[in-house]
């Protein structure tokens, strides 16, 4: 299987990594025998050789802080004329989430399936704005298109819903999204105000320095927005559906939630209304039975409310280097193991 | 795909509500076009038709108190004479459960796998003492042996673990796996006693008459060996791990434990020391800030510890006739969309 680098920033490192450490046991378990032909990043630099790079030797360069440009195999295409040219069989997009307009994520993905490439990505914007015509597209070229890692990071919150709840209805679903305003909540229930709580969150790499897209719940309603595409089968689009995300709640608030045996969660929800399918993002007083009630800090939860088995839920990490890296792994090992639909 | 039933139970009559309800779906879906062929049970009698019966009318005849026998295709057979005669493909073991023998599940398990049939199960007594021997005897003749549900009900651990956690190594599993005992602490909790807290489960048809399998801990321990042997690929049998119950647990302890901001769960755990697998139950208590802390009642929950993930949680029914039911489904499923392996 070879291998397109789209973005070779902090995923596609800890991607490298595992795929590094686990290659004989990739090869032995699954018949995935991997190698890399192909590598752009904006930033970083682009390398290609038909016959494969050495990725341990790049992992290296970038690591000092030399070009991948600078290794013999070094070119200097961009990732539109890497993967027009490159002979590959799957291209992992890996470069910067824009969840407002997709770019260039979104055109990376539509010419390599038109190449005839498999797709996997962590990059939310093209889920969360274009998943339809994707899915479509990729159909229509024979080729896989998965994005495990789009939701939840390595967590395998889609293959669950997809794979392992097979036969089941899928009724409601509502959980813990983003592990940023998760983490903030739950200094916010240790005492501190928001001010600090965020100060905090950006202090630890959490939070960004214009913490928007975490702390107004586009992150998670881009999230919703998949969920309610891929696996309800919807054509929403992130503005449909209602946003509200941590800024609005006080200390006093707070307070009187855990008075109430209560507490505060940033809660993404997707549910049929009828025939319609329809997503928000809101805080929610949760009861403290209730299982996403105990989790804390950056961690993500799923709960999911089916006809079969009434509620699963699923707990795991929604962010990481290694984690985040995992979830293309896992695409990867699906590409091998199942036929494209 | 011609099923056979061995046992009637209520997890046989979960299922058959769900086969009936979804027959147009499964079809649709996974190409999963069933007819029972056969059903036996030492109870309720028996029933063959190689062009299929009609379950529909069987279940309403059980409704009723009336003997399967007694239906147009009614026979005299008992189980291993059933799976001796009958055409099937799969061969559903849905009987009574002896974690102490296994029999008679594992001979119908046995004998079917030898005339060519998958078999799929939710009976602990065969995973628990010959999962190795079964598990080869499938492999060498070709068919699937699947069991879902002999560990969380429906809740699709055993899947998560093979086939969505794929391609992470699987470091340590502690989860809470018998319904009844959680449900018991729970309410020992609210400031019920022991005695008093069985009684009410018993009340409620969680624990039996002679509860010993749920409150000694044998039914965790019995998930627990499944689990050594089935995802660690070990040897053990249930006597080879130290097993403590919730008995010996006082109203004073559970008082201390509050008041420290902790909680008692029966915890089963199976984890790597150096090459050799252990297991072990017994009353742990968690801190309330880990994920098992949280489940009440008669929910089930597993805690996996993987080497790219770091802590997964999943979290569902543990038990119920349909939940029961749906995890044969799984199986059933599963043997329509992948290769025996």
């Amino acid at each position: 299987m070879r291998l397109l680098f789209v973005g070779f920033g902090t995923v596609a490192q800890g991607l490298s990594e595992l795929l590094i450490e686990k290659k004989d046991e990739l090869n032995r378990k699954y018949g995935l025998d991997w190698t890399v032909t192909g590598i752009v990043d904006t930033l970083k630099g682009s390398a290609y050789n038909a016959a494969g790079l050495d990725l341990e030797a790049i992992m290296a360069m970038v690591a000092d802080d030399h070009s991948i440009s600078d290794c013999d195999d070094g070119c200097d295409w961009d990732a539109l004329t890497m993967i027009a040219k490159a002979d590959a069989d799957v291209m992992l997009e890996m470069t910067y989430t824009d969840i407002k307009t997709g770019l260039p994520a979104t055109d990376h993905c539509r010419a390599a399936i038109k190449r005839g490439m498999s797709v996997t990505t962590t990059n939310k914007g093209p889920l969360a704005l274009f998943s339809n015509e994707l899915d479509e597209l990729a159909r229509a070229n024979g080729v896989h298109f998965l994005y495990e890692g789009t939701v939840m990071a390595g967590t395998p919150l889609l293959n669950l819903l997809r794979e392992t709840l097979a036969g089941s209805e899928i009724i409601e679903m509502q959980g813990i999204l983003n592990g940023t305003t998760n983490y903030m909540l739950t200094e916010m229930e240790g005492g501190m105000d928001y001010t600090a709580a965020l100060q905090q969150a950006q202090d630890l790499g959490y939070a960004e320095a214009v913490p928007d897209a975490d702390v107004l719940g586009w992150d998670a309603l881009a999230k919703v927005t998949i969920l309610a595409n891929t696996v309800f089968g919807a054509s929403l689009s992130p503005d449909d559906s209602p946003c509200e995300g941590i800024t609005n709640i006080t200390p006093a608030q707070i307070e009187a939630a855990q008075a109430a045996g209560k507490r505060y969660k940033l809660i993404g929800r997707v549910w049929r209304d009828g025939d319609v399918v329809k997503g928000s993002v809101s805080p929610q007083l949760m009861d403290l039975s209730h299982p996403l009630a105990g989790v804390s800090g950056g961690t993500n939860a799923m709960t999911i409310t089916t006809d079969t088995l009434g509620d699963v839920t699923i707990v795991g990490a929604g962010a990481g280097r290694v984690e985040t890296g995992f979830s293309l792994l896992i695409d990867l090992i699906h590409m091998v193991t199942r036929s494209a639909s």
